[in-house]
């Protein structure tokens, strides 16, 4: 079901030289489908400062509460609107091969410009599973591979990775596993993207990565340009722990989409599971901002601690 | 869910303006999924014999049997490859207005020029569920209204019309019901297309319609834009009608299905309900190619009359 | 995909010998979901009170309205539920040969004791085409073909019903074409159920029809059992076609939604495109009730007419 | 959207009182469809050797690798043809909360007697998330809550079930954490169920679990039932254990899809990405059959080492 029409080409090399992606945020409208317009307003504020990318529906953009429509439609979007000012990666993984196919194939069909791809979570698979896993979907584009055992419940052994470097295809990878792990791959011209906002500085100046697929960057989009972009910067990074820590208080998104709400930037709609943090690391999130200083941080409302009935949870939608 | 982005904008005017727009054919692979390579070459044939405007998905291209993913994603898919070049118009009409609503608001995120939108055939409703109806979906953009009585069961009277006419979205109305049904529209600047080739030239120069959304010109498209835009031509017209009689000998698109296929341009390849045209009516085919010209159809090969073994028809994909 | 479980088979002659079923109402909830508590208590009301039969999900029950998931998802709560005490038959034909396929697999799978089978609405095929349309579904299960081309533009011809005849699941024929058709089938001893509750009576005695697969029966069960069993009755035939009438003053369900409303025995919900009848209907309908008398419709309160603004529309659902 | 049919209703304390639930695999035919035939048959044969429960679409019958209609097919399938022999107790569980409330929902009304819920994985959330999600659906019916760190990347501590534990609808808890997890429960008079076949003779008999939801149970039924039912038995698990560790040797349900295909009572198919055990532990599982006893497994062909060339893998389906 390919398509060579020329608009949807883009070398897995251009993929290779992103160095600020950011998993962007999906907004909400208050019945729980998407608000496109603060969406297009957070795209554009990525541009505006410098981000390189976007995954489109990654954990962070809450692609496992999309149904696949709502999914694709999304990359479509991003593509139609945006995609000759940045790239998109479309989250198109799965822990089932079907849906990976099925979701990749109509990814690059609307447009993306590559696919990120996870290891089968929850149900798992043996490491011959794993390969012929993405072996499936490595042939339709460019593919960056995304390992997060915290999530997953099963590390992507470089062993794994290494069985699929020739690919050409593979643009490279999404790591959480620190350091080492990433050093391993860089060592090896296999290019690779810090999963963590806290040790992004380090990998991308101490240990070869390329960059950072970050969360951080849908609220300092310019610092984090200036991380990724301008130098080793200690102080920087260091001025910026606070707010990664922070950030992960909780399971990823809940805080970044608490802070999106304080910001003024996104309505405080939450889908299900996910719940805003609570009234304490709300007000500190202001403290936080403070610190950092507003202007740093996108939107031009007054940060603001929000009440818990301000906060509207969707469950049906 | 609205975008505002500038990429989605299209005016109702331009709309209106159209005068050749192809009811596009759907390609597919031998497991019938979308061959959009082979898509996605009609598509560029329509653009360079001068179509302004393609219907995605419509009856003609088989949206009946897509499911909804489907049928999105290639009017995203449309819009990404083609969109600055020629318009497109997802038919995201639907008997379910559900689903009209999810679809055209899917359709208009990922960029598409302008919804068609036909009334609920098999379920059918009242007059004033008929309006109710439109009304959920023209407040999305750009609206062409279809009425086919022989499809749906139930003709759309003007009376619907006028009374969503002065909605600013309403682009116009694709009338099968014949000349003086459309001349009632045209007499009072609600823009009209002929939605039968073989009564479109008269519509277009004896009763004001502004055009037509064609059939045939997915194979002559160059002829049926010259039928469109050159000024009444009475022995053109003549010399179509034999080719746009056999294309409705049976329900369309039996017969456009067929003559694509000996036409060498998409595979031999049919999602049922739908059945090659036998053996007779594909050798009166190749007569009426050479009678037109096969320089005046799209494609390089020699038409050819297939074999029944070459057709392959698929009911699970 | 089958399964060869005892529970599972009903014979093509236990649905051969119906007499009367009922093409159940499906009501809703203020957010548009199904209302189970409502609809087992339309299905008990029409046990205790004599049908043999339900048609689940037909045009009568919005079938057209419905995901195919909420689709056999009623199937197989009917089953559970009622399997034991009427014959079950889902209307899991469509005008997608794909979608027809897949549905009645799943609902033979959940226990349907039947299926009904649409010829394809809408995108419409040729004579072979449908043939090759119901040899697809017809091997699944006991089968009632449905001809109604008042709806689908298009008459199943008897040639084509007498090339499936030989099939030992086709159970026969719902038709709307009335009693010489009816009587085209009986003669050859194809078992027909009269689609219009108007003619049933006459069909079911002049003219060979098994039986009915009734609309009117939702309303009042018992007269539609005694019309269809107790031998001819031109009395209560006279009697109820008023009602019958008034039944079909717009396109079918609107008149029975809007009549069961205001029985009380559902909620006054309306999925568009279907809107309630005019106040003026409305206030007929009481007067039919009354003539027909109260005692001899479901439900036990008071038939009331329904306020304007008492009725819910729902567009997204 | 709750139905109050009696056929639906099974109390919680039935359900607290089963000890024997299988989560039983999900054969497939060579397309990647169900093979309901050969599920018929396993389920019979947990009936016939007393299980008093099945878990259908669990990580071991590959609910993760099934869409959500296919999904909610297979358990109205089980209740409509087992369900008056054996409790069946749907997988309704997702990350997504909007996908639990609709399948939960679903699997009620066909008539499934209770609902496994698990923590949101991959996505994971707060504890706060966590209770708001599992409040979501525990009014429906009864539910057994599913801990599996190793799965999910996520724990479920004792306080979140504790502040569900006053809800009437929670039948238990199926704990992988070991025994001194176990014992907390079952201390307080929380049901619980091991998760985990190696621990479950220890769990039940000295840790107060009730019994075990169990993947051995689908090869070896009747010896599972008597580890669970019989009274404390050293021998019979010592000589179970050589079977249940080979069968975690990697991902569940790998070793067992390649030990029921190897008995010739399923296909061997995999849907990806599980793919088959290597030859070396292949043969193993022959001479684990052998060490216990043919007799005691499932089905009556010679358990036999298939070859690589005999599976079949399936992506698309």
């Amino acid at each position: 079901m390919r398509s060579f029409e020329v608009k949807n080409r883009t070398s897995t090399d251009e993929i290779k030289s992103l160095r600020l992606i950011t998993a962007i945020k999906t907004p909400y409208l208050p019945d729980g489908r998407f608000d496109l317009e603060a969406y297009d307003a957070l795209v554009n504020m990525q541009i505006e400062n410098g981000a390189d990318g976007v995954i489109v529906g990654g954990t962070t953009g809450e692609g496992q509460l999309m149904s696949w429509d709502e999914h694709i439609m999304l990359i479509g979007h991003t593509i139609n609107c945006f995609g000759t000012s940045i790239k998109v990666i479309g989250n198109t993984g799965s822990n089932s091969t079907r849906e990976a196919i099925h979701a990749t194939e109509q990814g690059f069909a609307v447009g993306m410009h590559a696919a990120l791809h996870i290891n089968p979570y929850y149900g798992k698979t043996s490491l011959e599973g794993l390969i012929s896993h993405f072996k499936c979907v490595l042939p339709m584009g460019p593919t960056i591979i995304y390992n997060v055992p915290s999530r997953t419940g099963q590390d992507i052994p470089p062993t794994v990775i290494h069985s699929l470097s020739s690919n050409p295809n593979l643009a490279g990878i999404k790591e959480c596993m620190g350091h080492n792990r990433i050093q391993t791959y860089t060592q090896t011209n296999i290019t690779t993207w810090s999963g963590n906002d806290d040790e992004c500085h380090d990998s991308r100046w101490d240990h070869g990565a390329t960059g950072v697929i970050s969360v951080a960057s849908n609220l300092v989009p310019g610092l984090m340009q200036e991380l990724m972009f301008e130098g080793k910067n200690l102080s920087l990074n260091l001025k910026l722990l606070p707010l990664m820590k922070w950030l992960f208080c909780e399971p990823n998104p809940i805080g970044l989409n608490t802070a999106l709400a304080q910001l003024g930037v996104v309505r405080p709609i939450f889908r299900l599971p996910y719940v805003p943090l609570p009234l304490e690391k709300r007000v500190e999130f202001v403290e936080i901002v403070k610190g950092i200083g507003r202007e740093n941080f996108i939107g031009e409302k007054d940060v603001q601690v929000l009440d818990d009935d301000e906060f509207i949870l969707v469950g049906r939608y």
